[in-house]
């Protein structure tokens, strides 16, 4: 009997439960069984699986987290060949994986060594090459702007020069579109670092014109306390960070996040019914998870 | 003509729009007339004051911030006469002063300088004695908690120490009620911190018990991040705090605090329109403004 | 053994998860052992009781609704004694019921037919005798007030007259509270008809101000739709209702609901260990579950 | 002096205040001057027009609603020559118009009178052809799904069958939307009306499969409450409707808003500043405005 198996990766991103409840409903309505594996490759090398239903994946669909648990395996490479016999062994015929870059490779991998894989893009930092958002990314944008507005209703109060910093690990994404939407006067990225008197006079102008300013900063900042330690002598201002840290991760899927989780939870059960395997769910132009997920990454 | 002064002092707190709305309306009731003081003490000092009638603070009542603006003064104690006869010169013939302690220390100065003055207590950190509980402090509260709700999603996923930070000066009100009210393992709050090895006692037995633990600490916790490292190390495990910092001033008011804004706004239009002054409104109750803020805090 | 049987009866309410998994804490930090009925009495009459140790209750207590599930039992008078030799052959040997006014009626019935059993206060509508604030009121409070503010948001920008419809069933308390908080023109509670000239009055009044009104009805207030074409015929406007109805149970649970559900079923727990049985927790100063719960109520 | 003169029209949408805070940056940058016309075409004609610089739009640019204001003007095609002369002699001369297909008609026709027009897609509705989505779309499918979710909340508790009239005109975009987002067993959107048979059905095999059902409806459905109360009467289930009404139209502006609103405004002033007019700004491939905005649409 086909049997689907479902496996979130890494990071875990808001919308990889709708993406489970979706997939096992496409799985279901094809007449497939559905697993879950708990805990990531690392619990698929512990064999920890175990049946979950559309129904039973339902209440959690609304919900933030990852309902399976993840898990990060650095050397996964090696255990490849061990995860997909404990898969065959408990019945998968085909896997799901839900995950962002290093996830994914671990994904073809799979593929490879023979369980047909396929792979659905879902991390909040959005950097999966071959799709244009990854599920997670709009959540994790939309879950930083309420304190940006905070940062802005306070500051308009009691001027004040303010910072948010957002995750993003060594990318500036999630920086950017948060900066963007709240109309920071400052985004700091790892990509682009400014001159210290670039950022100065940009700062320095937006305190001259409303006596307050908003930085947004990505965690992956070269040295970002110190750039703002600097920063606030210069200017002559106290300067406290609001760092999102991992809530960022957390909290629920936003309405963009779940329809693309169920529109690509929908494409990924489709092409492993048509006998796709070893490509990246994408808006119906998949591609290989090898270009999605390059090599130097951790699974 | 009697003349309503409306002013806002010292960190800004949700719902202070609120009550400013509410004491104008009832001001209004009575006949009187409603000005609006800009940027706190300083702004009075300067002359900075506008007509701010009902309708005009309507649509602000429910934002956050303090659409007057406010201000800190640390040497109010010299200017409060010179203040005074700013205020009488504008035309105030009564005052309300919506602020913490140290703003209702100020609040006190000016009804012995003269001028008719009440207080209400609007701050996040809930410290104003006299008042079981300030306008803002719940806000504050309800907006930490999506975040703690959030590390929560992502711990139950993938296995993490996390710890939240909140403001609330040298004081734990805001952590506790946070942490109490998300279910934290521990709360860490100045008033008694807790020796290292009851520290890594507790977070251990959470972590053995689930494979993750929430602290939420305040920002007047005594060397915070030193403590929290050690603690990483001894449990090993990399623990990354998010911090509110201010952007748990801002944010909308909740409903408890846009009641409790009301209903005191009303009652310190009453106790002014009674001939009362030099006191605290506060639910039937009021307490004289020396005992709501004893000396030695700024103005 | 001492063993505690958790019950929510009647509607759900946000925070009863909180209350569950506080009781449960409590309970256990005792040496007793913890058991959830699912479906309320209804459930009990099944026999459907498992074990719900507090770990199991803990990553439930952020959400809104309640994991154990709840029915109504309207003719539970006749059935407690097998009620309550049912709880007693699960092995419960205390009951902790969660619920409002005929909940906690059964409750009281429960505790007469032998087994000892508190209630706790948990409804939206802020109706039981005996406690000043029952769990999920400000919750439903809160949900409601994005929707008024998004009223105001729309009406300012383009002039319209808008009602919002709240819950409460037959009482008001709900509707003032969200009316109150958000500042609407007109609040339409069951205890207190308005007639229908002064409705319009206080209506155009507003619309003659600023040309946008907001009414805030109670569901429970006689004849709602009529009353409200009536009043858009008399102004000479279109009027659509944005009605709540059940979607105001659910959502996450508010700070306030939070804290109270902790700090009650904390007491209620003590409460049962003191051997004290046939009472409401409230804030150390329970009452009869008779007063709190008089007859002529729907279990 | 090249002045860009800034217009809301039709109903409002949440991101119309990020728009005009961007478009009014985008025009300074070029050295223009920013005027507001408040009301929309109303006011234009009306004369109420004033100066908008950026810096006074910043504070609303995180807000719902219009700052300026908007109106529906039915007749639009015989007042668009003094319309603009109105705009001349305001010293209006490029116009950028925010709103749906009326309003953006009526832009066409401003732009045929002699005033270089640019239109900016801005509509709950989502239903500007040229566009793939509409700013304010996304912040309305995100509104209304906190109340999807709070009615799964509390039907998982107690068993309900539930369902939600969500805004949308004659469309069913946002029902949609919204239904597929939050799992809904049944969509009804006034495009593909059901027979009541397969209605029936499709509710009862989800009442058969977890007790509870959640329909979604566009509130342009065929004779929806009469669809809904011979459901009711054919499942046996009480069945209350919760309608989101106007307040779907507030709220604050979602993340993809912001950023969309933000980049079309960009696009907009460039394409004025280009000597390009009479098109609706859409990333890169603008469209004629007689095509965006078919005629039969009132302005």
């Amino acid at each position: 009997m086909n049997t689907l198996g479902l496996l979130c990766s890494g990071g875990d991103a808001p919308g990889m439960n709708m993406a489970l409840w979706a997939a096992a409903r496409s799985a279901e309505a094809r007449g497939w069984r559905v697993l879950g594996v708990h805990g990531g490759y690392q619990g698929l090398l512990g064999g920890s699986v175990e049946p979950w239903p559309a129904d039973r994946l339902r209440p959690f669909a609304r919900l933030g987290g990852a309902v399976l648990g993840t898990s990060r395996v650095p050397d996964f490479t090696r255990q490849v060949g061990a995860a997909a016999a404990q898969a065959r062994s408990a019945g998968i015929t085909h896997a799901l994986v839900l995950g962002g870059d290093g996830s994914l490779r671990g994904a073809g991998l799979l593929n490879r060594a023979g369980l047909p894989t396929v792979g659905l893009p879902a991390t909040i930092d959005n950097d999966v090459p071959g799709s244009a958002a990854t599920v997670g990314f709009d959540s994790a944008v939309n879950f930083a702007l309420p304190l940006a507005d905070a940062l802005l209703d306070t500051a308009e109060a009691l001027p004040r020069l303010c910072a948010l910093e957002t995750l993003g690990g060594n990318t500036g994404h999630l920086a950017q579109a948060v900066g963007d939407a709240c109309g920071a006067d400052v985004v700091l990225v790892p990509e682009a670092p400014l001159a210290a008197p670039e950022l100065a006079g940009r700062v320095s102008a937006a305190l001259a014109r409303r006596r307050h300013a908003l930085i947004v900063a990505s965690e992956g900042y070269p040295a970002l306390e110190g750039v703002l330690d600097a920063l606030a002598r210069e200017v002559g201002l106290r300067l406290r960070l609001t760092r999102l840290g991992h809530a960022q991760r957390g909290g629920r899927p936003s309405a963009r996040d779940r329809l693309l989780a169920g529109a690509l939870a929908g494409e990924a059960a489709d092409l492993l019914a048509r006998g796709h395997a070893g490509v990246l769910a994408w808006r119906g132009a998949p591609t290989l998870l090898e270009f999605a997920a390059p090599a130097q990454q951790e699974a």
